[in-house]
């Protein structure tokens, strides 16, 4: 997701088409992106630990974007 | 997330570009979008209502995507 502070005007354009359609106490809308994939990684750790590389490397732009990662076995 | 059998050009892209740094044993990359909101609603199951409405009427393409709701107080 993106950093708090970084103008977001993609979640700008969904509040505001919410709210066109009614739904008027939704607010701070922020949009972001979520990656799924498959990995050999033989443990939890290691899972983690690519996982956390892959969005360092590419995944993610550290600039303006936080990232997470969650393992699911 | 695209529904299964739905072509996922950026999840290609991306698994592409992951094999080229190195993860060669990261498969099936899906990518998504997913969306933070704040809302007033006053019950966890009003919540729930208001984002899966959201979802169907604005916030997934229904025909190529699925999409989830999760309620954190």
């Amino acid at each position: 997701m993106l950093k708090d502070g970084v103008l977001d005007p993609q979640g700008k354009a969904i509040e505001h088409a919410l709210h066109v359609l009614g739904f008027l106490d939704v607010e701070n809308v922020r949009a972001g992106r979520i990656i799924e994939l498959e990995t050999a990684a033989k443990t939890q750790e290691a899972a983690l630990k690519q996982g956390e590389e892959m969005g360092r490397n590419l995944l993610a732009n550290g600039v303006i974007e936080n990232f997470s990662v969650e393992v699911i076995q």
